[in-house]
């Protein structure tokens, strides 16, 4: 079968074989299909679609293209969250140490920000000497040692995907559900969990713009998740202002320290809870949301998830002290405050607008092998529904260069949208796609 | 302007620009946009298309992107005519010498066969000693000694379209008019062409299987061409069944030889001189079609066509003695009779079935860098209408290998069908799109 039938066969709307899409993915690995060869394979996939069984077979023939990790001599059950990318998303931070203290497993593979949306991976190399390149071996010993590893994709892990994220990246085939689908659940299962959840995020600063792309992207991947024996549900959750207080890797740490410490923002607390909840429910570690969430919040109290960061940080070579003096992080140089022109309550924080002011500030990166810089970003952000007063603090801008300082400030001029009357705050999960709902705690939201 | 927008912008169903039409084309030739950003934008273009505009911008872009012959110091008008490519079409051996008596100079650069599609310069090479690889010198003295020369696409001429060519084989990306369009009038209008033809075909055989997509071929490329101040006409014509009586490349340089020489199938004679008619009439060197007819087939009869064949065959290095002996041609081993299993009327010659017969002997070539077998082929073809007695001949295999001629052999069973009842033989043109009419003598077919 030469590569280019199997081309026209998509193109033309054809449903492809097992085989044919498995030889298609280990070609493509092994180098013997070119990259132009999958480039037009992927924008024919964009146009045509691929059903739930043959985004399966794309899956597990991307699994497969490399290691597939075994953590089975763990007797406890192995769980990942992942998200499809926001701003002031750092929920990863705290969910893993969270829930590793729940008689769970973390084997967490995590990415680096790309555009507005920020990484895991940069958020973690903010914190002074960790390290998020790990062998299989240190990875390993980290997870048996503290219940959770957070690393990148080493170059053995699902090799297709890293090749065909990058080529989509630049061919303008991002936007393609069966593509997206694969991409996640290929790293995610090749990680080895048995339950998964995922956090759709919808709106503004998110991928997804609307409900029902996000809906589909969650179905899509539940779908096939089930039909490789996974447990996935899937929260599809607000994305039109940011998460939390905080944007920026360093500062976003610092946030997330914050709420390990029973501060911090309630938006991010809760969606830390309602996507723990979930793990903790399919693996059977708890009986129910309620049952769930109960020692879900115990462990955030008594400091048990703290300690547990503590530990990852020091397993993977950082320096845990930042938890207690967070001078010991990077710190930006200038400090410039974004008032409020006018009274009223803050009906809108464009997320994609304050996404762009932080990557003009040095917090994110457009290609994918540029540095980014740790200290910079947002604090103190207003959240929708809160009052403010002529002259009073939107956000602190956090800046190493004043040049970069104006640029995004100018950005963020757009950013707030006031109004005269009061009104609420967004719930920050939408909606719940998942598996048959053992009480959940979350009640808000519904179809669209 | 990242590639990849341009790519999104298509893939979104948006027009380009014409900057971000010439900026990719630049940018892919000189290597600096890589084959797979431009396979995915095929693909985007072969889903969405592309306007009138952005063909001609696109085609202007290719035409451009290398040299552009200028052939202005000769006086006589440049012509030259294109054919989408079919089984045993020879017409350019004859129509190129025989145009080049009529007043007009015959620049033509045509192209190798691929899969079942002949191709010109396989042909002429067949000649023993003839040279289609031609430096612009030697083309241009060609050209001004006799009026005509035929050649290859020189490494300088309309890069662009070699490298999009190869890279649309092997992308699924060819069946795209759009592209089609740009390729065919990018190389055509780089010759320096002043009024050209295009003999687009139509059925089993050709690339367009249907009447409406030749249409659309055509007048899409009528449309570029006249916007770029080029006269294009087309011809839609009948490739159902081969052309005349020989398939393979010397077998049709002897055909062809065959009609220079006042003798020969009747079909190839008819397409010959309808499109010869039309470049004749569109230059102004005859007043209308019955004009052009009647000069075309005096130069025939006089001698005057061979003659210029003979001329040029000595200006490109080949031996002109082939002329009056035909076993200088290169000859099969093997001839193998194919007869008829029962009498009755054929009432089809499957062009495409033929095409894989001799793709099976070795005349064409599935890889751009393979090699042809000049002398197989077939001979002595029955065309549709007429009556066979069970045991006749439908025509002879010459074949270098027994089981090369075997398989041909298979190939060959389900090619031709009979019909008791009498049948006429289709029309060799089907219609014509052009500009205004000139009193074409071509009388036949009609929109369907």
């Amino acid at each position: 079968m030469m590569p280019q039938w199997i081309i026209e066969k998509k193109r033309d709307g054809q449903t492809l074989s097992a085989e044919e899409i498995r030889g298609f993915v280990e070609g493509y690995t092994q180098g013997r299909i070119p990259e132009y060869q999958m480039a037009a394979f992927a924008m024919a996939v964009f146009f045509r679609g691929l059903s739930p069984d043959e985004t399966a077979v794309l899956t597990e023939s991307m699994m497969r293209s490399g290691d597939v990790l075994d953590f089975s001599g763990l007797p406890d059950p192995k769980v990942d969250k992942h998200s499809t990318g926001g701003i002031g998303d750092k929920i990863s931070l705290i969910l893993a140490p969270l829930l590793a203290c729940c008689g769970v497993v973390v084997p967490m593979i995590s990415g680096r920000g790309l555009g507005i949306t920020g990484g895991t991976l940069d958020k973690l190399e903010s914190i002074p000497g960790f390290r998020t390149g790990r062998s299989d071996r240190e990875f390993r010993a980290t997870l048996e040692q503290c219940g959770l590893a957070m690393a990148g994709q080493t170059e053995r892990l699902a090799p297709a995907d890293r090749k065909l994220y990058a080529l989509r990246d630049v061919t303008g085939t991002v936007p393609s559900i069966p593509l997206i689908t694969a991409s996640i659940l290929s790293k995610k299962l090749a990680e080895g969990v048995d339950h998964l959840v995922l956090d759709v995020k919808c709106g503004r600063g998110a991928f997804m713009k609307t409900r029902a792309d996000a809906r589909a992207l969650a179905e899509s991947i539940l779908l096939v998740g089930r039909r490789m024996g996974r447990n996935v549900a899937a929260l599809i959750t607000d994305m039109n202002q940011p998460l939390g207080r905080s944007v920026g890797n360093a500062l976003e740490v610092i946030e997330s320290v914050e709420i390990l410490c029973g501060r911090g923002p309630e938006d991010v607390v809760e969606l830390t809870l309602a996507l723990s909840e979930e793990l903790l429910v399919m693996s059977g570690r708890a009986a129910n949301g309620k049952a769930a969430r109960n020692v879900l919040q115990a462990r955030l109290k008594d400091g048990s998830a703290l300690k547990r960061f503590r530990q990852l940080i020091q397993l993977q070579g950082g320096n845990p002290e930042v938890l207690e003096d967070y001078n010991l992080m990077p710190c930006a140089r200038i400090q410039a405050p974004l008032t409020a022109p006018a009274a009223g309550f803050v009906a809108e924080v464009h997320a994609d607008k304050i996404g762009r002011a932080c990557l003009a500030l040095g917090a994110g990166r457009v290609k994918t092998d540029e540095a980014v810089d740790p200290a910079v970003g947002l604090t103190g952000l207003v959240k929708i529904g809160e009052r403010v007063e002529k002259g009073q603090l939107l956000a602190t801008l956090h800046a190493n260069d004043e040049g970069r300082r104006d640029e995004a400030i100018a950005l963020l001029r757009d950013a707030f949208v006031f109004s005269a009357k009061p009104l609420s705050c967004p719930l920050a999960v939408l909606e719940r796609i998942g598996p048959e709902d053992k009480g959940s705690t979350w009640k808000g939201g519904g179809k669209q």
